[in-house]
Order: structure tokens, then sequence, then C-alpha cells
């Protein structure tokens, strides 16, 4: 199986776990059969192999998220990365381009396309294979997972198809309704549309020449920035004819928010946190270093990261976006192909910063016009170069840099360490990168 | 006037604003004129000298407070400091012995005794005057405040006077009742017992001695340790005849549960923090650089610092005490008497602390046995000395010292630093202080 996982997000909407680096999809919350915690990609990915040890799985992503791909799921699975965001229809034409020019596969194979974030057990990724094979038949064009309602939602478009069968051709599809008139979906056989299809490549690929002037994956990834934002569903699905749609029953969970998410959560406390007996229905998941305790409430989500602290009755936190964006901060953490960083204090003209570095790895090779830095050595054994100039270094050891100079560290063992900033405009966009030379390896 | 404050606590209640270093009286919470945020001592010590610009204040404390109130009130408070805790008739015996042997008072003086934390008005200290005049009297060996009651409290211990007058002499004690049996004492016309009195010094100076045998002050520091703890209520006021009660009826609160403390705050909100429109009768203290919001909640009260977050319906907070004590962590920030510190980081071997010095102050010169360190100036300017070896610095410049190495720092414009502490048992206790020789100076 092929499949291609759609990875978007802002996420505003799980703050202060989630931020413009981070997604939903990739916070830790869900625990795996050794009693760690796995993120929704990580729990994504494991379910895919575990249906289909030999599936391709390409993530289509943005750039943001590159990094916290890797860390989370490795070095090896296949990244489409999007320039910038155009919507899902340029992402799935740019899969498209990607699985062809780049990965080789042959255009009469069947591609499954399917957002990253649903919360579902292997059944789910049982029906993705029976996607793909009726793809494969050629009946259709385009072959849609329907999700059959568990209650007259207001956030889904809805599918109606012909038949009650579990293949069906598509009669038509339906914006999301009231309450009311999704009731009256329902009650004619309407399906959910979970935004997973399948297909044969060359029919996307068709669809992206009709729509978009490009030779190969090169050309289009380089003009990507130039397209029209436009979904998938509304460029192809809804004008498609030649289209079915299969019913699946199984669980089927959209956590976008922090009422839905905890729903899900194994455990009502995640990370250093107390309960005590007058709370109920309350969840905690802390990712900072102290102790959150709760006392005598009800049906609230307690949320704490190095970007700050949510209290929210579960109903209202549906409501945050707008005022997260009220709230103008800093990204305070982040995850990187390398390791991790977090922000620890932040000063007018300083910033310090505690980094992470996984065992082999190490940043980039860089420099900074308007800063200073400082590293200190907590733990762990690595090299740094600094303006060409290797040293081993340890706990304990100090590295000071002007503005300027070019360095990085490799980390032989896990490497922490202590970053000082020291600067006027201190800024994440103030950074040269540089090639390594040979010599300097 | 001559007035000793009890500043006592070990502000468990308060978490996690309050910890061993910093009871709750030094929490800034009470608003200024100017629009900053004062704590309840500072707040006490300015009314103090609002209604009396001569009185002479001591604070009766332990070495644990000792720097907290340096930091707050300046260095020219008297501070009579108790080697250990035991209870309040040492503690007043001290203070009595220090007023007569280091400030040379005359034994023929008054003396007024009121706990650092009672939440009042300009009225109470003008009400403390009267006492003072009135043990100036002779008529009683001692005047007590008798709080007018406002509800049948289970807190407090009641005076039974022998008439409604203004003064009267006392009839009878009575330790802390039940509700029923407080709306009882109410009604035979009961004060509450806030803790407040007044004396000719030699009256607790000839107690001290009937009680504890030594010759003064510093004989009687020199054995504090060997005492026995006894309240100075069941030792002296309980057991005298001649002794008076004053009324006060202005306002009078005892903060000592996030519940009470809540309720005199000015605002609802101090420090970075949200509240949406369907919250109710929250609070939030927030002492950490990172924004709470709050949604949908109702008389909670949510309080952060970098020892952690409570989140508590405001009534259970009361029940706050035996959550805390199974919370063991370090001290996570403190105020010096030079400026404060902060932990930021804690790992298996290291610890990370930003540490403010105010301008002109010096830590003292000290070593460390099992940890080396590093400093990495963040701002300001000052003087470092280690092994007798000055350097000027300011921003950017680094100190690395290893474990046995003498060191200090002086600042001479307010300072900021990172230090990391390196080594396998980081403690508070691995401190060896030393005198700076002049040269060194």
């Amino acid at each position: 199986m092929n499949i291609v996982l759609l990875s978007g997000g802002s996420g505003k909407r799980l703050w202060p776990l989630s931020n413009e680096i981070r997604s939903k999809q990739f916070i830790r919350l869900f625990k795996t059969d050794h009693d760690a915690y796995e993120s929704m990609v990580q729990r994504v990915y494991r379910q895919i192999k575990t249906v289909d040890s030999q599936a391709t799985v390409t993530i289509a992503t943005s750039k943001a998220q590159v990094s916290a791909i890797h860390n989370q799921l490795g070095e090896k699975v296949g990244i489409c990365m999007e320039p910038c965001r155009r919507d899902t229809f340029p992402a799935v034409a740019l899969a498209a381009a990607y699985l062809t020019d780049v990965q080789g596969i042959d255009p009469q194979e069947t591609v499954v396309v399917c957002p990253v974030d649903p919360y579902v057990e292997d059944d789910y990724f049982e029906m993705l294979k029976s996607l793909s094979d009726q793809a494969g038949k050629g009946e259709a064009n385009l072959v849609l997972m329907g999700i059959e309602p568990t209650y007259p939602s207001e956030k889904y478009g809805y599918i109606i198809p012909k038949s009650a069968e579990q293949i069906s051709f598509v009669d038509t599809f339906k914006e999301k309704p009231s309450a009311d008139v999704a009731k009256e979906y329902i009650s004619k056989g309407a399906l959910w549309n979970g935004g997973v299809f399948a297909f044969k490549l060359q029919y996307v690929l068709d669809k992206a020449h009709e729509l978009i002037d490009f030779t190969d994956y090169h050309d289009l990834y380089e003009k990507y920035e130039t397209l029209t934002g436009i979904s998938f569903d509304y460029a192809v699905v809804e004008k498609e004819k030649k289209i079915q749609v299969m019913r699946f029953g199984g669980q089927w969970k959209d956590l976008g928010t922090w009422n839905t998410l905890t729903e899900a959560m194994p455990d009502a406390v995640i990370g250093k946190g107390i309960l005590n007996d007058n709370c109920e229905g309350v969840n905690i998941i802390n990712e900072m270093d102290v102790p959150v305790l709760a006392m005598g409430l009800h049906d609230v989500v307690i949320s704490a990261s190095p970007a700050g602290i949510l209290v929210s009755d579960k109903e209202q936190s549906s409501y945050i976006k707008p005022y997260v964006d009220s709230i103008v901060q800093q990204v305070m953490f982040a995850e990187k192909s390398w390791g991790s960083y977090q922000v620890i204090d932040v000063e007018d003209s300083s910033m310090t910063i505690k980094v992470t570095l996984n065992a082999g790895h190490s940043m980039n090779y860089h420099s900074h016009k308007n800063r200073d830095e400082v590293w200190v050595v907590l733990s762990g054994t690595g090299k740094t170069i600094v303006d060409g100039r290797e040293k081993c270094v340890q706990s304990g050891d100090v590295v000071t840099m002007r503005a300027g100079c070019r360095h990085t560290v490799i980390a032989d063992t896990e490497l922490k360490m202590i970053e000082v900033q020291l600067g006027e405009a201190i800024s994440v966009e103030d950074k040269q990168k540089y090639e390594l030379r040979v010599e300097e390896k």
C-alpha cells in the first residue's frame, strides 16, 4: 500500500502544548504497550506498519514540521515537503509528482491519502487497504471513505451514497450543515467525509496537469509558491462522476480540541500532577518539570508547557483560538531533527535556552549577525567546531562565540547544554548556514 | 511606640508562592499607591511608619527569613533573630532582652507585640498606640487587643471581658471552640484573640527571668536551642490576673489561605494572565514569565511559580497542606539580602539558576566542595573575586570556578547572571563561607 499522510495544522487549539512549530499531531499523549507515550503521528505510523509492514508511507507537510517528523519517526520516512501552504489540491498534486518522479512509483499503482491525525484502531488501516484495492479495480476514479456518523455533527461535510451497501457510488456531497439538517442527512444514510480517498496515481497526475502547468516534481516544487490555494474536495472530488464510497463503522475520533483529546487520554494525569479526591473529570497534561496540584475541580483540563498554562472548563476549551491569537510570544520549545531546545530565561538583551542533541547528531554549521553565544556543557560528550577549530567537549566545558563566528556542535553521546544568547536583537531569523568543508569535519 | 512584629510561618498553605524560605508575608500581592505590588510585611511596615513615623520596629524571626526581610525592608529595620524556632514565649523573651541590651530601650518603656501578617487598615495601628499608652498607665500588667468577631469562627481563641466597655479587665480565656460554642461566647460579648498585646518591658523581662535562667540577651541567644517551646499565651497571658482588653472593631483579616487571601486582592489577575468572559470569581497569581489562560471557571484560584502550579476550588484551598507535604522538592526561588535567585533547570548532575544581585550588593565569599560553577553575565556591571583575583565583568563575560575555589561577585549596577552548577552531589548545604581579606576587597 502506498499511503500519503497529510500533516498540517498550526496547532493553536491545543495551546500551550502546540504552537506554530509543533502541531497537535506531535504531542506525546498516547500510551504505548511499553508504558511510554507516543504522539498521533507516531501512533498512526506504528499502526500502518502493523497492518502492512511493506507500506510506503509519505508524509506531505510544511518545512516547519520536517524536523519534528524526523525526530519522531526517524530519517527513513518519506517526506514530501511543501515549500509553503497552498491547501490540499496542490499538496496532493505535489505528493503525486513526488511519488512518481522521486520515489519511482508506477502511475498505475494506487495511492491512499489520509490525514495524519485521526484517533483510530487498526481496523481503520485495514479499511485503507480495502480502499486501495477497490481503487485498483478501476470501477471508479476515486474511492472515498465514508464514516458512519455517531451524532449529527456540524463539523464535517457529508457524503450521500446512492445505496446503503458497503461500497456504493456517491449521489452527492453536502457542506457542513446545521445539527437539524445533519439529522435529516443521517436519516437518508449520509456518511461523514473524513478526507480519506484512494486513486490510481495516474488519475491525480492527469488532474494536476489539467489544472497546473508543470513538467515534473522539481518544476512543480519550484512554482509551488505561485499556485492558488484550493482544496482537493473542491477541485476534484465534488466534480468527479465516477466516484465510490466505502462505509467505515469502526472507531474514528477527530481529536482537535482539549475536550475531545482528553476523552482519548489513557491516564488522567500525564507528567507531574496531583488530583485531590474532590476532582472529577479533570485531566492534567504537564510538560514542565514542576508539579501541578488540582483541588476540587470538575470537568477541567489543565495543560502546562514552557509556553504557558491553560486551565479550562472542558466544554469551553473549544473556544480557545481567539485567546491564543491574543498571546504574542516567541516559540518557547521545539523538536529539531537533531534533538530539541527549550527557552528557560528571557531578558531584554539575552535569552537562555537548554539544548539537547541526540547521540550522533549535530546542528547546522551556522553563525549569527547580531548576537554572541556561550555554551556550557551539562552532560554528554561531543565536539564543537568554531571558525573551523575543533574541540572535544564534556560536562563543564565552556565555549564562547562572538557574533559572526561560525559554529556547530556534534554529539557523540546525548549531549545537553545551556546556551546563553547575548545581544540587542535576538531572533530565530538571525542565522546564516554554511557547508562544513571536509577538512573541518 | 516600640513594636515587635512576630514573623513566623513555614508557608505551606500558600504553595506554590510560599515555601520553607518564603513565608506568606513576603509574597507581593497588595497594590501600593503607585501601582506596584507590596508584600504583607512591606504593607504593615509602611502602615506603622504612616501612623507613627518615630516607631521603633523590631522583627522577631528565624534565620531563614532574615535575607528576605532585608531585601524587602532595607538594612535599617531591627531584627531579633531566633537561632531556631521555640514558639512565642521564648521569642518574646528574646525580643525583650534584645530591646533592652542591644537597642538600649529603658525597661520602663512600653512595647507592643503583634503578628506581622494581619491584613488591616491604618486604624489598627492607631489602636496599637492606644494599647501602648494604656499599658504605660500601669493599671494592668498586660493589655490585649480584642477583635470584635464578625462570625462564630472555630479558628481563633476567645477573650471574655468583664464588661462591654472599650477597655475592660479580662474575665477568662477560651480555647478555639466549635461554631456552636463560639456563638454562645459571642452572645456573652467575647472577642477574638488576635495575638496582640502591650506591656512594660520590665514586666516581660521579669517573666523571662522567672522561667529561664539567663543573664542577658547574648546569654539567652546562646542557650536558645536548649529552651522548651511554649506559647506566650500559655506561659504568661492566661496566668496573669492584672490583664485588660481593648476592643477593636475595624477591619482585621487573617489571610492564611488562598481563599481568604484572594478576597483581599485588589486585582483578579496579578502577573501574566487572561480570564475569559465565562470566568467568575477566578484569581490568577502568576510569578512565571509565561501566561496563564483561564476559561469557564468559577471560584477558582490559580497560582504559578517556579515551584509549581496550583489550581484549586477556593473553598478546597484551605485543605492544601497534606498535598504540599507530599511534594518533595528543593527550594526553586528565594530572596536573599543581596538580591534573588531562581532555579531554571535541574538535571541529574547539574543545576542552572538565574541570579539577580542588587546594585551595590555582593554574595558571601564562599566555596563549594562538590561542585564546579560557571557564571555567564547577562546584564549589568560588577567585579568577581575568584581565589583572591579580581576581575571586572559585564554582559557576556564568563567566569569558571572549580570545586574548592573561593569566589564572590560584587554588583556595581544591578547584575544578572546565569550560574551553572556541575557535580554529582549539588546541595545548598555545600557552602563554606570566608572573610574577604582587605587586600581582596
